[in-house]
């Protein structure tokens, strides 16, 4: 029974994230769903992003999910982008309808890259599709190399991995190559980058991905567009 | 529709919650309902506490959640102490029936303290009572001292909150007078105890409030015994 019920939902939330997919793609918007555990990074990589993004001319739209606070959305204030946060009050990750809900407050005509931060959590956002092109997870080295293993769904479902927080590599007895293979054993296509967002290091390689990324859409879309 | 679903699965949670404390109470145990982020430190914990614990004749059973491996327990495997390894599958959380089906297979007789290693989530655990005395959480310094804010229940729900990972604070922007107001802010009675698990620095505090609880707990029971 319990089963049944989890099924309908799931099928009700990607109906719903193909309609999102459907609404970014006509503006020709790349989505990236960013997932990991609490405090592994992701805010602060959002602002060593945007901070990159924006003098390329490539303009950078947010959506905040929090369980509660808005201290994540602050933190981007700065930045002259769109961004609305989601409270999700006790929820423990987004879904489609969330998503979309949070759409319809931001104006996609003047975002290149969508992304999407997710309730810190390693397990339960990887159910859920809301839209995004790329669901990217970040892993701290603090966290350990097994985490992979350990919590699989993520790691699978992701295009890829953002390793943070490699200035304190020293500190831990977290193994790259550990890491890399057990991710890669559950996963083998996934992308992997290294990096510190208190650095800079690696930084680069994760911003010619999500380039690379943004124009592979682009050319697509204009060869549906031909077709018709 | 949804809301009354959950409801229902909270309580019938609930009701198993309350056979698990009844059978650990008849045999004096105290049940510590252990749960973090992934990563922060919760395994490490509990190989530092049984070594202090155990030569104090003070006896240790363990039960292990994980979404998936036996990696956790394999490295208490060490200890000769009974443990239970639960792979959960998909689930972000340990229920009450979980942990029933776990203890069916401990005995629980010659246990003093029993720790259940709950999935590695800031969120869902939080939600679900297993049987437990007390649920205590752990934060780790890499992780933000804004969490408690950010993710309330746990932080509410819990009578302690061991902060690790204290060798690693000079490399991190972490304030601890901030988490202590954060958490307290949220959980005015929380028991706080900075740690690390690495240097052994501030483990004792956390060894005697548990020692102190399982005196507590024994010296309660003992009171209704004799009532009877």
């Amino acid at each position: 029974m319990k089963i049944t019920v989890l099924d309908n939902i799931l099928k009700a939330n990607d109906a719903i994230a193909e309609e999102i997919r459907e609404e970014l793609a006509s503006h020709k918007v790349l989505a990236i769903n960013l997932m990991s555990s609490p405090g592994a990074g992701k805010t602060t990589l959002l602002e060593r992003t945007i901070e990159k993004l924006e003098p390329l001319g490539i303009h950078v739209g947010v959506v905040e999910g929090d369980i509660a606070t808005t201290r994540d959305s602050d933190r981007l204030r700065k930045f002259d982008i769109p961004i609305v946060q989601i409270n999700t009050g006790s929820a423990c990750h987004l879904d489609a309808n969330m998503t979309r809900s949070a759409l319809s407050n931001l104006d996609c005509s003047a975002v290149d890259i969508l992304f999407i931060e997710n309730v810190g959590n390693l397990v339960c956002p990887a159910e859920f599709k809301i839209g995004e092109d790329h669901k990217v997870m970040m892993l701290s080295v603090t966290e350990g190399d097994e985490k992979p293993l350990k919590y699989p769904l993520m790691f699978r479902e992701s295009s890829a991995m953002l390793i943070n927080k490699i200035d304190l590599l020293a500190y831990t007895n977290f193994s790259m190559d550990e890491a890399r293979k057990n991710a890669h054993s559950i996963n083998p296509k996934l992308a992997i980058f290294p990096l510190s967002c208190t650095t800079g290091e690696g930084l680069n390689n994760w911003l010619k991905w999500m380039t690379t990324e943004l124009e592979k859409k682009r050319k697509r879309l204009q060869k549906k567009t031909k077709k018709k």
